[in-house]
């Protein structure tokens, strides 16, 4: 099966045209036109396999995730995307009909689900499964929200649970899969509350590398610090009954979650509350000083934040 | 060594800060401004060491070519590159100031020769290096040069010598480098003349996977075909004293020139050629029907259009 033939079958079909493409998929480029009244967001993130996903990964989970995990990215900068560009390393074994249409659907399915269109790609021969995806969006001038707006007093509160995909990894390689394999495989981007964030929030990351890690990169970029309540991390039941250091090692130092970490004023955080009082979670304050304290039960505990760094 | 020390040491620094970035490297995403008279060209390649490379290239040619090779997607659609997100999945035993830093020199070298900035990226570990860039560029509203607009009678043209790299590659892999080496490892994106071609062209490509195969790219969006005069296709001498077949293997099936191939009514052709008579090489026409007739000392040939498929 040829490169051609492959962009063609499986990847030039696969989404829908965005109104704002005036030349999709299959030229040299692809030519767009950015909203006068926007900015252009971009970012790249690249997923191997046997790293970045267990071996038995589905084809539609890496496809879906490939996507989701950047689309997560545009989401903590409160844009809107728009279009993917997809760099697609693939083992001639699966240059077949049965692993590229599932991960043609996945790829397709959630771009359908946020509007996004794949404009561009190159596929590629290679031992090793590698999948490439560089994510477009557009926010409105002056308005996308950085890792450096955070400010003293400020509230730090993330979207969602937070560990579950680290537990669902840990119990998914001792060949024993949870209800929670969808939070791993098929993790749903924020976008939606991101640009409902742009409104309100003064500092924003996405949860990839665990929050401990991701929260820090805030903290640097903002020159402060937080403390944080680790009991009001929201959690699945499956990690509130384990030994605290497990379960705090899955939730500072897991990864994978794809919520949204962000800090908020005080006022911000108590209108967004009464608006759509189940969207955030308050978890801790921004404080002076740099690095986080963390707080048990009141008292302040020592845990090593590590966090995943993939040459450690 | 971590991702995020690599990033910050090696890839952070590497590229001026460009006048339409508002947000570089080292956030979730970048966010840059598009000029308001401007739309978006952005396409991506990913280049795979012992596939797109021999093993023996160095880490400076590594990194120049992955960003040529996309550079030169942009300049066959008439724009002017911007900046480049980059995908980078390297083994740990390169994972190292030797080969980082030459791998760095080679990516900061030709953005600063071209005015990008590298404003985003992702490193990762795999046991194959895999170089996947994304490149985004500007062009005027509605004047990028696709490849659909080639009409019957029109001039087809290339921007230099081709068969060159494909010539050095195979001197290369018997162990008789040649003086053409650098055709193969750095190669110089036609930036300039395609920003001059908005003017002029009707269609256009680079010569990236051949010649013949991607001129036929042009007639197929297009709906035309081509008479090509295969003495008129400029070549090194090293080229010329080769036998026929072997000759025009290398020029229409080689691939790896990153000219510009494109066609231009006759008109143009003569405005263009009195102003800059060195720049362009007439090949042929464009005529009605479809494919590529190739006429040698002005008599039709038979020769087989392959180029290079990665999944033959």
């Amino acid at each position: 099966m040829s490169e051609f033939t492959i962009i063609k079958n499986y990847f030039q079909v696969m989404t829908k045209r965005h109104k704002n493409t005036i030349c999709g998929i299959g030229d040299d480029g692809a030519v767009s036109d950015v909203p006068s009244d926007c900015e252009l967001v971009s970012c790249v993130d690249t997923l191997v396999l046997g790293r970045h996903f267990p071996m038995t990964t589905s084809a539609y989970a890496i496809g879906y995730k490939s996507v989701a995990v950047n689309l997560s990215d545009l989401a903590a900068m409160a844009a809107t995307p728009y279009a993917i560009l997809l760099g697609l390393s693939l083992p001639a074994k699966l240059a077949c009909d049965e692993w590229l249409g599932e991960f043609a659907r996945g790829i397709g399915g959630i771009c359908r689900e946020f509007g996004v269109e794949l404009i561009g790609g190159d596929t590629t021969r290679s031992d090793v499964l590698t999948v490439s995806v560089t994510a477009l969006g557009f926010v409105h001038k002056g308005r996308a929200i950085t890792r450096a707006g955070a400010k003293v007093g400020d509230v730090v509160c993330v979207s969602g649970e937070i560990g579950s995909a680290s537990y669902a990894l840990s119990q998914v390689l001792i060949d024993k899969p949870t209800a929670w394999q969808h939070t791993l495989d098929l993790p749903i981007p924020q976008v939606t509350l991101g640009e409902v964030l742009r409104d309100y929030a003064s500092a924003m990351i996405d949860v990839s590398d665990g929050l401990g890690q991701d929260l820090g990169h805030i903290l640097t970029a903002s020159g402060v610090g937080a403390s944080i309540e680790l009991d009001k991390i929201p959690c699945i039941d499956e990690l509130k009954v384990l030994p605290d250091n497990q379960k705090w090692q899955h939730i500072l130092n897991g990864g994978d979650d794809y919520q949204l970490c962000f800090t908020l004023s005080e006022e911000n955080f108590k209108r967004l509350n009464s608006i759509n009082p189940y969207a955030i979670f308050a978890i801790g304050k921004i404080v002076d000083g740099q690095g986080i304290e963390l707080f048990h039960k009141g008292k302040l505990i020592e845990f090593e934040i590590q966090g995943w760094e993939h040459f450690k």
